[in-house]
């Protein structure tokens, strides 16, 4: 049973076959987030601890922190979203950047065991994540897309995570620490995108053995009534058997899909956490939902 | 690619893989109705009239027929409530009784092809229902279960399913006109009940060619906000392969949920029904998705 053991100082959250979905709040980014880009930029942080614990409150088992602005000193940047986060939760962090040193930076001040986001199948990429992964013990998040792009055929896109799987082994990491991503397109701009992501998720979890994370979001791009669509993908592609997403907590229909997803995958015994988050009709479901999820967790 | 085709005097619908989900209403049945039993026993059949509008209204591409009245005389009333229905809607019907002699008479009088719902897998069943739904050329659904009960192993309800297709291709009835219903037990009692379900169905799909359909509402039995789960086992089902189901069309958020996966099946192409449905925020969801889902379907 494939398990990856994430963690803060205080805290262990366990990403797992057979267990509760894990939900990584992704609101911690500024990638189309202009007043935060530009708060970040002047060495502003209230915004970044704000979501942090609005996030954690909804429900967030996890939160991403990136900090990818154009023109700033990102690895700076995300050193410092890293350690003030740290400061106002006790959830585990994913460091999110697409820049090495930025992750290298991240990394040095985490407190715990961090979740790398991300290396691709690109050699020079893994060559230059993967040791950082290893050096400090980390999981890291498998974009299975390589020098040739990112392809539509879900055989390519399993062969590409294999081969990452492979590489982080040589590195002496293993596959419980490589979370693949299989990468989500918007629906509206390819149909086949959720039967692609589903497919792939059986695989990687019925012939390679490891844990699957993605960006949830992506995939209501553009069409009306986005949460119902995300919220949907992620119940079907728990069904599928994918363990933890990169999601907004703060959306309620989102986080009740997931909810309800882990009821009938059977990971929510005696649909305890169902029945509790649903008993106080006056609580957001979210809350609710999140408290009693962490304390679910067990601590090892 | 398998596919059942209904009928009633104008319109046909057809359950197909990868085609949108059908929705079986599912409110005529006076089980746990008991002002409904009252007013058919005494031949007032102005509520069936009337729901029979309201799901066809919200959505319903199909509904569901049932007259099970204890002391009641089941054949004159299902035949009856057959021929009201079809009086005010146009939708396909499943005609629905566990007394073989009200199977016959809804099926006497009903214009166009009818789903009769249901045969089961003991030898004395099989034997009265099959002949019946080949003399009238129906489609049938089949429940797995026989003579033992319903075994809670997904292996055993595949060879009763298999049992049955095969005895009806004995009959003249084509794989196509079988409906397998993998019996839904409510999640709150089996929390293996969803994973059973998405097996048997996955299995159906790829190994008997055949389609699919359950009562749905059963899985959330005794779980408070049941259509969240109601709704989020649909589309968990439809990911699995599932093509029908017999569920509330009244309920939005399951409707919506069953729009969603249709996306996310990639079943609604260019994601069309779901940006008509979603498009004017003052109609109800179900009312808009059902127009429109039922303009889509061809004439054959």
């Amino acid at each position: 049973m494939t398990e990856t053991v994430l963690s803060s100082a205080d805290k262990e959250v366990v990403i797992g076959f057979d267990r509760p979905f894990v939900m990584i709040g992704e609101r911690i980014n500024p990638t189309g987030r202009r007043l935060l880009a530009e708060e970040m930029k002047n060495d502003d942080f209230s915004r970044v601890q704000a979501d942090a614990i609005a996030q954690t409150n909804a429900g967030a088992h996890m939160l991403d922190v990136n900090a990818g602005i154009p023109l700033a000193d990102e690895p700076a940047l995300l050193a410092k979203a890293v350690q003030l986060v740290q400061a106002v939760t006790d959830v585990p962090l994913s460091i999110d950047s697409s820049i090495v040193e930025a992750l290298e930076a991240g990394l040095a001040v985490y407190e715990g065991k961090a979740m790398v986001n991300s290396v691709t199948g690109e050699d020079e990429v893994m060559e230059r994540v993967l040791p950082l992964v290893a050096r400090y013990g980390a999981a890291v998040v498998a974009i299975s897309n390589d020098e040739t792009g990112i392809s539509e055929d879900p055989d390519v896109r399993f062969e590409v995570a294999k081969r990452i799987v492979n590489r982080a082994a040589d590195h002496g990491i293993p596959a419980a620490d490589v979370l693949v991503d299989p990468l989500v397109m918007p629906i509206g701009a390819m149909g086949t995108a959720g039967q692609q992501v589903f497919q792939l998720v059986r695989r990687l979890r019925d012939e390679l053995g490891v844990n699957t994370t993605c960006g949830a979001s992506n995939v209501s791009f553009g069409l009306p009534n986005r949460t119902n669509i995300t919220g949907t993908f992620l119940s079907m592609a728990i069904g599928a058997g994918m363990t933890s997403a990169i999601m907004n907590p703060l959306h309620e229909e989102v986080v009740r899909s997931v909810m309800a997803a882990d009821v009938l995958a059977g990971n929510d015994p005696n649909c305890a956490a169902w029945i509790r988050a649903n008993r106080d009709p006056n609580a957001p479901a979210g809350t609710r939902a999140g408290r009693k999820g962490r304390r679910r967790r067990p601590a090892q």
